[in-house]
């Protein structure tokens, strides 16, 4: 059986998560904290980050959101998520890091960091100027976000690829957070809108992480 | 032809260098500042960033590091840098992810910063606070680079592999600015001068940025 080591709010667990789903392949939950990982999952994965995925069978741990969605998309071809042709696969590929890394260190990693990570190590008072740029930030974001959603149907193309659910992944958790200006991004919000609809995406909104209760539009379809 | 869109000291930009040398391939360079990217780079990466790939007949501009990696692996094969098999694979991605994102944000993306990128956009003294931080990140990651190296002939394997070119990359950066202490990491130094050693790695050592003078050991090779 595939196991899964996530924790909840982790984007690159909810990106693996939504392709496990997409793919179809089935999985069980296993829970790590970023913020205390512990000895047995640093012997899996000694940077101490979820996700990491144990296929089974035999198959060694493997590590980092990225290599994990090549690996399944690999084992698992079908249905299509990274393009049908080389320069595709690159246009797949760029979107990814633009959300697994800008995303990440310009909004997501900031907001989660301030907003969750540093109260559960007791690192002191938010950083109300990091939260500030963070809010700056995601602007830009999603109003490239619309950009592309006003020119192709998918964010990578034609069809939805591992781009829509790393950008997803990422939009989810600082949608828990309730840091997601929706209003302002009509574009972005049908996009996340259709993301959000998918059975793949039902899991996700069911997460609940105590004392950190997320916005009532965070599980509405029609946001 | 091919372009490649670079910075002297970006090192996604000096990964690619080396695997285009790694692979046989020519190239041209297109110089883009990473702190003021310009119109005409905004519009190949709105990301700003480089490297930007423009392979030339036809193809678009490409950008993110590892896409214009995965790019051209998938499209000059041989010699091997991303593994034998899928697990093999997924090991060298992860390490790849491990250096372009992990030692990214926990040290060269920081002394980069510090260092250079903030004097460049008249962004005040150096914050002394996040280069003491990067300066104890880079002994854990050294001591890691040691672990593999004890175990393993290069990083990822017994083949050398884009893992290697990608920490080389970040570690190459590092110690132009004179930041690598490798007097205290043995086998960290021994893996770094083999890399060093190879003919992709010889126009990296002859790179020079205004103002910015690297230590006198940064291109000697008995370093």
């Amino acid at each position: 059986m595939t196991t899964l080591y996530h924790y909840w709010l982790s984007q690159g667990s909810r990106f693996i998560r939504l392709l496990l789903a997409e793919k179809g392949i089935g999985f069980d939950l296993a829970l790590t904290k970023p913020w205390a990982p512990g000895e047995s999952f640093l012997s899996l994965n000694p940077s101490g980050w979820p996700p990491v995925l144990a296929p089974g069978g035999g198959v060694p741990a493997l590590a980092d959101a990225r290599a994990i969605a090549e690996y399944i998309d690999e084992r698992h071809p079908q249905p299509v998520m990274l393009g049908q042709n080389a320069v595709a696969r690159a246009e797949v590929r760029r979107l990814v890091g633009w959300f697994d890394y800008k995303f990440a260190v310009e909004v997501s990693d900031t907001l989660l960091f301030e907003r969750h990570y540093r109260g559960m190590i007791r690192a002191g008072a938010p950083d109300p100027t990091a939260i500030r740029t963070a809010r700056t930030n995601i602007r830009f974001h999603l109003d490239y976000i619309g950009h592309l959603s006003e020119r192709r149907r998918w964010l990578a193309g034609d069809e939805m690829s591992l781009a829509d659910l790393m950008a997803a992944a990422h939009l989810s958790v600082v949608d828990y957070l309730g840091e997601a200006p929706w209003d302002e991004f009509q574009e972005a919000r049908q996009w996340y809108s259709r993301m959000k609809s998918r059975p793949s995406f039902r899991p996700l909104l069911a997460d609940r992480v105590a004392g950190l209760a997320p916005p009532a539009h965070y599980d509405d379809l029609d946001f």
